[in-house]
Order: structure tokens, then C-alpha cells, then sequence
């Protein structure tokens, strides 16, 4: 297995995917840019465009994913509370549904396929890694407002998003025979892309109003705590670590 | 107007809804009697029940009730925070789901039929009973667990359905011509029967393995609490109170 | 007794007490004017500045004071867990602690001289008024940020203090055989004026780098909500309501 | 540097310090046995009994600890909003206010000899085991009751008296010329046992009246978790992990 982050395995340099100049989330990669960049060289992503990842870290990544979707609904659960109209509370409700009963169900199907049973399931043991990361994403959404919020679920939400995109169409990916070619299709394609931007633009919503060059910082330091729990996560998922 | 609670205007008896023996609805209701016929014998639903109530407090009662619903909602959305197990947060999840998706459609399609603008509505000022009702519901669910958040809501949830089943059989009631008929079939409903029944089933499994008696002395206090914000819910609608 | 606010029984004008132009306090206010006018023009205070009121509400004010404090104190607990920095950190924890040890103390030493035993303590019903007030707090403490939170707390801590500040020096009062001095001496006095001039800098201080014209608006909002549940309180206290 | 828990390293066997047969305290620790004998054997710990621990290990801990402490602190603050009686709300203060103006300041202290200035304090990275911890307490905290957050804070309260208290007198502990020993004496001194025994007491009293088996076993679960969290903790210090 190769090392993290050696310049053979991980391609030197991504462009990036969304180009809402202006948009918080823009800012936001521009004044992270160290974290952004590790995000994008993350070796799990890699491995798993050129079909090279080990079936087990595919395996071990879908349950510390299962039980990541459960508490990431939770957070989006304190966006409804905290939210300060209908139409905010309406839209963090949507995302949580379909995490609650569309995300949580397909991985449910990929269990069934590896022959795990509901009791199987209820014993995964939560990996640090994914315990670190969405308490934090709780604690943030807890501790501050919707924007605070909603800046640290954007790495998830629309980083995907750009990590499909970036994928599906890079020279290294190799789709042909790819056992993970849905994973990036899923990401890539027209739904998931539509999802992303629309937190995309939710966030500058959210953001009109509120945001201040002090407030700014803050994010920043949010973003950045955000990429580096989510690189980790996929570390964690490389090396299945528990 | 009728004095409140009078022994005229509200019938002198009423007979229980539903006969769940054992179960914890029933237990906290023999344990909060004179809180539960307060509530039972509220003049406001009985003027709903038989036709007589003026249509400026029914009027007032939806607009209060329209803002109700978005803080219930937001208080199910910390029971999805709170629960412990997925089908716990999909129970909640469907529940917040119908108070913003529909219940909270069905009120603004009054509000068009009254000609109220959306900036009409955003400026609905909130009553103070209305205030002290949703917010004690938030402080009991962000301070307690998950039983004393259920125990709350079960007011509401399942008290509602008790009210729709014995306004709808009660000789008092009058249905032919009554223009809130509309009102009590919904809660007497099928529909709503079975979310009512659900919630009560649903109050016992949460209960299951958490209620001690010095829990129940607890939850008393609080279904008792909950009970009188209610009344004086129905009190502030009546009398058009801010 | 008077009419509410009725002209004969309540100064017609009171000069303001703390210009501090430009601070976020002195904005709020003068957003708010309405709202700030009925807080210093409420009866209860001007039957405590003459001596006038009845001593039953006085006793009750004190009970149902005894029981705000406490959820005050859970405020302040919000604070601390908010709090972005140590020194905001030991700020809200200096004032819970004074809030817990002191005037809690001082209630209980007035209950001592009304003979009330613990027992009578424990169970003093909360007024509706004073639920209403202090989960209105929490559920802006949790929902929002510290600017939030400190803005709601604002109105009772540095408002206590401009009406202690204006009651000494007005015509209206009479200290001598008041037998409310205390009271009005203890607002009035250089330890709580510090307190209150302290909690106006710690807004202000706050609201650097957090305030925008969009959020200013939402901040009165908050404002004019807690001076009328601030009243409301005190009327309470005057009617003795439940 | 000798590998993890080796059998060379680490003493093979300790006696547990508090015999409070009964206890929920040695309840949690007896159905944990597995992760309390890790807690007990870590390395990081036994480097601290004989003095060989790398002082840059130590520097490293004390500087997590700060950052541990601050968010420790913010924890209790969660315990008082949701205490349920005013003898709880004291206690907890009484704890933060010990973490905040107290153990936040020894810390400083030491810093102030490494001649960190207070820019180099304020930009500590704080390392992914630390932020694990603290916003897994802080969860736990918000999603649970009182028991719940006494459990999962028991682990560093009680457990470093523990600690203390066995290193003090273990056979392969040298006070002697040991630069670490006042970090030793200070678990192992009365002060600190009277709070670790009175935290002891203050969780069999809120125990009281809530523990049911079914909740044990969620206890249980806690403890366990919070156990390796510690664990992980002292090994991030050890080996220095950002």
C-alpha cells in the first residue's frame, strides 16, 4: 500500500469543480486552501477512481458511513431547531429525510448483500475518526448559529459534490470495470449535483445578513477543522483504523 | 360570552377516550385528573363543538396555531437529535414532516381563503400563551432525555385525538351546519386516529426500560404543566388574548 | 387599585439613564422605544418607588423572583457553553455564580423571615408570566449565538439597572418609611450599577465583529419581545396572577 | 520508545483505589473491565510514576490539557442548565468554576515558564484525540439527562483520583528526583480526593431514582466509550499526534 499523499499515487493537481466566484464556498476553499488541496489528494479517493482501493477499506468506509449518516441527520435535525424561517427549516428537513431514509437505506442494501444481519449492524463499532467528526459537526451546530452550521456541513455536502465531479472526468479514473464506478456516478451525476449546488447557494443565503469579515475568520477556522476530520475519515477508511 | 368554564356552556362529564389500561398515557392522565378535565371541559372546544364560537376566535385560534406548528415541529426536530434508535428518529422525522408539509400548508391555505398576504403572515404577532407553551416544550426536550420530551408532546399529539373522538359522539355536538365540523372530523378521524394511536404506542416503547417511579413523579409534573399550557392556549384563542 | 399605566399613577416622562450613544444598549432602546417606555412606565415599579404596593405582591414578586433566578442561572450556564473566548467564558460564569450563591441566598433569607420551610419552597407554582420569560431566554440561548443570547439577557440585567438609577433620583419617590428602599437602594447602589455597566460593555464588546443592519433588526426583535415579557412579569407580580 | 501497553513497561496488574462496593462507580468500572484495565495500564501514565516520560510528551499533554480544560468546563456548564434541583446546579458551578478560574490558571502558569506568550496560546492546534473527547462529552451531555453527562464526566473526575491514588503508592512509582511528581501528588493529595470521592457520591445520587437495567447497559456503553477516549487522549500525548 502505498504511502498518504506520495506524488506517484495522487495526481499532482486538481482543478476545481465549482466556480461560483463570489460565493462563500469559494471564499471559503481560497482561504483554506492547504486543508482543500489534502482533501482533494486524499489517497482514498484516488483508489477508488482507478478501481485500485482495497475491497475491505470499500467495506470498512460504507459501515463507518452507515453510522456517520445517522449522526449527520442529527445535525441536520438542530438545523430545523435552529432555523430562522419556514423555508430554511423546509430544506435542512428535506436533506435530513433523504439522508434518514435514502442514504441510510442503501447502505442497508449493500449490508444485505455482505450477508449482514440487523444485529451485525447494531454492533458496528463507531471508528475515533467518525466519532471525532460529527460530534464536532454537532457541537459546532450546538454552539453557534445556522451559519456556523451550515459552513461545517458543506464539506460534506458540497465537497462531494466537487469530488464527483473532479473524479468522473480526471485522467487517472478508469470507469471501465471500476467495482466503485457507481460510487463516483452517484456523486457525478445529475441528482447528487443538483443537491450540492443548491446547498451551495442555501449557504450564501444563509450567509446574506449575517456574514462580517470577523465572522469570516471564523468560518474559516470551521472549514478547515471540517476538512481535516474528513480527510481523516477517509484515512481512517484506507487503513481501517478503529 | 359565557364565563369560562362554566357549569352551563361545558358538559358536566366526560368519558375518556381511550382505554389503553396500563399504558402510560392513561397513568399520567389518573395521576393529573384535575389538569386532564380542565382540559377536557375548555369552553373553546366545546364552543367548536357545537358551532357556537365566534369566528374571530377560531380565526385567531389558526393564525396562533400556525406559528405553534413551526415551533412543534422544531421541538421534533430535537426528538430526532435526541432519539437512540433509527426507527425512533424516522418515527420523529415523519411527524415533524407532516406538521411542516401539510399541517402547516392546510393553515395557509385559510390564510388565503382569509385574503391574508405572506407579508400578512410574517408579521402574525405570537400571543404570549402561545410563547410560553412552545418554548416550554423546547427547554423540557433540551433539558431532559427523550421521555421527557415524548411526555410533552403527548398533550398535544395524543390529547387531540382524545378531544376529535368525544367532541364527534357527544350529545352536545352539533355537526349539521357547524362550521368547524371540518375541524372536529379531522381530529375524530381515521387519519389522525391512528397518528394519535401511534404516539401512544410509541410514549409506551420509549418508556420501556427508562420510567422508574420517581421518573413517573417527574413526568407527571411535566404532562400536568403541559396541560394547563394548553388550556391557556385555548383560553387565549377564545378570548383573542395577545 | 390604579388602572395599568394609567397617567395619574405613573411619571409621565422619565428620562433614560445610561448614555452611552452609539452603544449596541442605547440602539436597542431607541428601536424599541415603545416597548422601553411601557418597561419604565409599569406600575408595579412606581408602587415600589412610592411605597404604595400592596405587600402581597411584593411577597409574590419575591417568590416568583426566587424561581426566575434559578432558570436565569440556566441561562447564564448557555452562556458559558457559547462563549467563543476564556474571558467571555469567566464573565457569564461570574454572574451565575453571584446569580446561584448570592441572590438566591438573599431570597431564601427573606423566606426565612416570611416563615416558608424548604418545603413550601419546593413547591411554589411558577406563574405562567415567569415560564413564559425565562424559556423564552433559553430557546433564544440555544437557537441563536452569544449576541443573541446576551442581547435577551440584557433587558433584566443592565434594565434593572437604569430602573433602580431612574427610581432613586425620581419626585415620585419617596424613600423614607419606604418599605421597599432596599429593594430600590440595591438597584440603585454602586455594586450593581458596576454589574450593569459591566454587562453593557460585554454587549458591546460582543457585538464587535458580529453585528450586521440585517442581524440588528432580528436583535430588536429579541429585545422588544424580553421588555414585554419583562412586564408582563411585573404584572404579574402586582395582580398576583397565576 | 516502547511499544503500547507492552508487558515490560507497564505494571501487570493493578488494585483499584475506591471500594465503594455498590457504587455505580464500580458498577460502570466492573461491566468495563477490559477498557478500565487499558485506562489503568496506558503507558503514558506509568512514564509519569518513574519519571522516564519524554518532557516534550509532558509539554505536549499540559498544552492538550488546556485546550481539554476549557472545553471540560464548557461541559459542567451543560450539566447546570440541565440539573433538576439547585443542590445540583451548585456542585456543577462549583466544578467549573475550579476547571475555569483555577486549573485554567496552573496551566498558564506553566506556560508562562516555557514562555508561551499569550498569541502562542491562543493558536494551540488542538489534536484530533482531545477534540474527539470533548465533543463526544458534549453530545452525550446534550442528548442525555444529568446521569448520562455524570457518567461520561466520572471517567476523568473520579478516574484521575484513581490514578493519584495508585501511583502515589505503587512499587514502580519514584517520587524521588521524579520531575513529574507534583503532577502525581496533586491527583493523590486530599484536595483532589475529596472531589473525586464527592463526585463519586454526587452520581450515586443522581443515580437515585433514575438507573434502571436498561439504562445501565446504555451506562455502560458510555463509560466504555469515554474510557477509550481517555485512553486514546494520553496516547496522543505520549507519542505527540497532532
Amino acid at each position: 500500500m502505498k504511502a498518504r499523499n506520495d506524488q506517484t499515487g495522487v495526481p499532482p493537481a486538481v482543478a476545481t469543480a465549482y466556480h461560483h466566484s463570489g460565493s462563500l464556498w469559494e471564499r471559503l476553499k481560497a482561504a483554506s486552501s492547504s486543508d482543500w488541496d489534502q482533501y482533494l489528494r486524499n489517497e482514498f479517493i484516488w483508489h477508488l477512481a482507478d478501481g485500485s482501493l482495497d475491497p475491505r477499506s470499500y467495506r470498512y468506509f460504507v459501515e463507518q458511513d452507515y453510522i456517520y449518516c445517522i449522526n449527520f441527520a442529527r445535525v441536520y435535525a438542530l438545523a430545523v431547531y435552529k432555523s430562522r424561517t419556514i423555508d430554511d427549516m423546509v430544506k435542512s428537513l428535506a436533506t435530513m429525510n433523504a439522508v434518514l431514509n435514502k442514504e441510510v437505506l442503501l447502505h442497508r442494501r449493500m449490508f444485505e448483500e455482505w450477508h449482514l444481519s440487523d444485529a451485525d449492524i447494531d454492533v458496528l463499532p463507531e471508528a475515533a475518526a467518525n466519532l471525532a467528526y460529527t460530534r464536532y459537526l454537532i457541537d459546532v451546530a450546538m454552539r453557534g448559529d445556522v451559519l456556523d452550521l451550515h459552513t461545517a456541513l458543506s464539506v460534506c455536502v458540497i465537497g462531494y459534490g466537487e469530488v464527483g465531479t473532479i473524479l468522473v472526468k480526471h485522467a487517472k479514473t478508469k470507469l471501465d470495470g471500476n467495482p466503485f464506478r457507481s460510487w463516483i456516478e452517484q456523486y457525478a451525476g445529475d441528482e447528487y449535483q443538483a443537491v450540492a449546488r443548491a446547498a451551495l447557494r442555501h449557504l450564501d443565503e444563509i450567509a446574506q445578513g449575517l456574514l462580517t469579515e470577523a465572522r469570516f475568520a471564523e468560518l474559516v477556522d470551521i472549514f478547515g477543522q471540517t476538512l481535516r476530520l474528513d480527510v481523516a475519515f477517509w484515512d481512517m477508511a484506507l487503513h481501517r483504523k478503529s
